[in-house]
């Protein structure tokens, strides 16, 4: 699979690419075990430092990585991996390598211990911000610590989960700036 | 405007209009006063029943709306609605009546005392179900108590937001069904 030379990302700009809602792909590292779950349950928290939330099933596999090793790296996928996002989804790491499984590198991250996949589009390496709402809702707010994206295309063709084995595909592009205050631009 | 009849929804299903990420137009109502923002930060936190979390930040009009009520209804426009959308996200409900200004219609709801939005493709009237991160978030997580949604399109054109006034509108559909262990599927 043919992978770009990625260049770091402001902090600020993390909003760019998880504010429209695509699924992820979470990587995960404790003791000696990968892994890779697919998620669509995140939300922005606060731009710089970017803090991110994630919805993290404690029936998932990583669940446990995640809490123990307090990292992960959010990776986003383009339709150039739907079908590893969905075998990804549809497996559990307790039976498989999933980085082996997928055909997917782990790469050396910056900043965490957790791999980055480096065919991804994007990775946003993360540590543990706050887990008061882990017990309750299996939600995990995570720092961005260190961020990278590929050059091009600017717009990636990123999936977005509608349920029930549908995908919507991200579309056209459009601006509105001229309509913007000028303090509600980046 | 055109505007469609709209019929309920299950809990069940309200993942499959949030869960791709658009923006969402948020009504409020406390004392005498409607008011409506552009939202962008939400993310589903549970199935059924559907509880959502959105970011509504203190700095905003709709905050203190929406903190005494504790109730809000989370409309979802089309590309039908781009520059309501931008008008109302560039707006403060403290100098302006937005449904007046934003020519959209306050229809009374099913379960909730603030408004929902007539020409919005779905509406899910909410309850607040946990605040436990509003002070250090400003995250509010809500149980959606009445869903209603437009027959068709049944793919509708959302609007997905990636910061400095550029919108990802809405692509293709793709399904990858054949692929999902039945237990994964709605």
């Amino acid at each position: 699979m043919r992978t770009q030379k990625k260049s770091t990302l402001p902090s600020r700009e993390v909003r760019r690419y998880l504010e429209p809602g695509p699924i992820v792909l979470v990587s995960s590292h404790y003791g000696t075990k990968n892994n890779i779950m697919t998620l669509g349950w995140h939300t922005m928290l606060d731009f710089s430092p970017a803090l991110v939330g994630l919805v993290i099933s404690s029936a998932n596999y990583s669940f446990e990585l995640v809490r123990k090793s307090r990292e992960c790296v959010i990776n986003l996928p383009t339709t150039a991996l739907t079908n590893q996002v969905v075998g990804i989804g549809n497996t559990s790491g307790a039976a498989i390598d999933k980085f082996a499984q997928f055909g997917l590198t782990a790469e050396k991250s910056a900043k965490v211990g957790a791999p980055r996949i480096r065919e991804c589009h994007a990775n946003f390496e993360c540590r543990l911000h706050d887990d008061a709402l882990v017990e309750r809702y299996n939600f995990f707010i995570f720092e961005v610590v260190h961020a990278q994206v590929a050059a091009s295309p600017r717009h990636p063709q990123t999936l977005h989960y509608t349920g029930n084995g549908i995908f919507m595909v991200a579309g056209k592009i459009i601006s509105r700036r001229a309509m913007f205050r000028p303090d509600m631009l980046d």
